[in-house]
């Protein structure tokens, strides 16, 4: 850890310190939603999107809050990390930081359903089919946009079909700032890969394409971009 | 590997060849069954149980086809590895293999059951509830137990209440001839632990207990219980 703290104080490519004094909350990872001890509903986040950008928000200078759903990756070194599991409790410790932060980033894959009913006991199988019953699960970037006052909010989509629409409907819906959206379908994009291929919408009716690049550079260029509009709406 | 393979050579623990010339067929891990591209179906199983058993096995000179659904494990050294990610895909790779099986053992967590429709593009998520056609997948170990001629065949329970019961009825309907069976809430036992706390039921009315140990162990004693019965199933 020595070695980090001086390979990065030394690097010659060292990042600006953009995001110095800032408090970045970040979301990461999928959640998990039983229906028993034993099943869940789930979906295919690795959470390596987040994590990168954590990493990156950390060497700007920023002090990062990481929440973060089940994942196989190590918490990045000098973040502040909170692991939850479902998506009430990724709701409960996003809410619990967004006072403290200035900006929020929810990579996060957020179950949108959950089982109406979780069984204490494993369910046995039975003859023929069943029914599930699902329920809708807080909205937290919805409910991020209801409570905003300072904070620049940026949320993720990640479709598989009309990105442009869905990506422009959610930053309008949920009162976010950017909206940052792939198609999962793309070769090199979406989950699981070390790179992406994304998109980046803005408020303003602006967009920022970014091709096929790593995890790492999708996170410095976003959080450039993040940066110089915390430094626009400082000046208004 | 070199040195692995010394090391076992000259361990002086190294486990007899209890399983030389057999060929013994296992599954491991959970099965993930789609709702769409990015949402799953799925449970805790992480594959350790069935990986420390094929590892074990290959020791005792069996010949070992592991079926592993997905895991963050790595492929055991000196075993032949067959991936699949559905319960469809599980029983496909090991009704291929069966014929050449003197044993299976089947750890695995594969889904009961999977969404009646998987959807070709991420389903948006809607106001209000949702409900989920399920049906089953094909049980395997029962269509295993119904086409059985040589084979030693060994099911997991993993309950979470009335276990012997449970693991008594499954020995009798599935046509196994052992069943180990764990009750996946004792500290110590069951998912994602290095540990487990079993119970082997046999076809003979017998029974096995095994305390908490390792897994390692757990698949040792395990096998080697295998090989006695081959040896007396060998003398009819």
């Amino acid at each position: 850890r020595i070695v980090e703290l001086l390979e990065d104080h030394f690097a010659a490519e060292a990042p600006r310190p953009l995001l110095k004094g800032k408090t970045v909350l970040i979301t990461a990872g999928p959640t998990r939603e039983k229906l028993d001890p034993v099943r869940y509903l789930t979906n295919h986040s690795t959470g390596k999107m987040g994590y990168a950008i954590a990493e990156e928000a950390r060497k700007m200078g920023a002090h990062v809050i990481l929440v973060s759903g089940p994942v196989t990756l190590k918490p990045p070194f000098g973040v502040e990390t909170v692991n939850v599991e479902s998506a009430q409790e990724m709701y409960e410790a996003v809410m619990k930081n967004y006072s403290d932060a200035d900006v929020v980033i929810k990579t996060a894959a957020v179950a949108d359903y959950r089982p109406k009913t979780v069984h204490g006991k494993k369910i046995k199988k039975q003859e023929g089919g069943q029914t599930l019953e699902l329920e809708r699960t807080k909205d937290i970037l919805l409910e991020l946009g209801r409570q905003k006052h300072h904070q620049l909010l940026v949320g993720f989509a990640a479709e598989t079909d009309n990105v442009e629409e869905y990506a422009r409907r959610k930053l309008a819906k949920k009162n976010a700032d950017m909206i940052v959206a792939n198609n999962v379908t793309e070769a090199g994009a979406g989950f699981g890969t070390d790179t992406n291929i994304v998109t980046l919408y803005k408020k303003d009716g602006s967009e920022v394409h970014m091709p096929l690049m790593s995890k790492a550079d999708v996170a410095r260029k976003l959080l450039a971009e993040i940066a110089h509009q915390l430094e626009r709406d400082g000046l208004k």
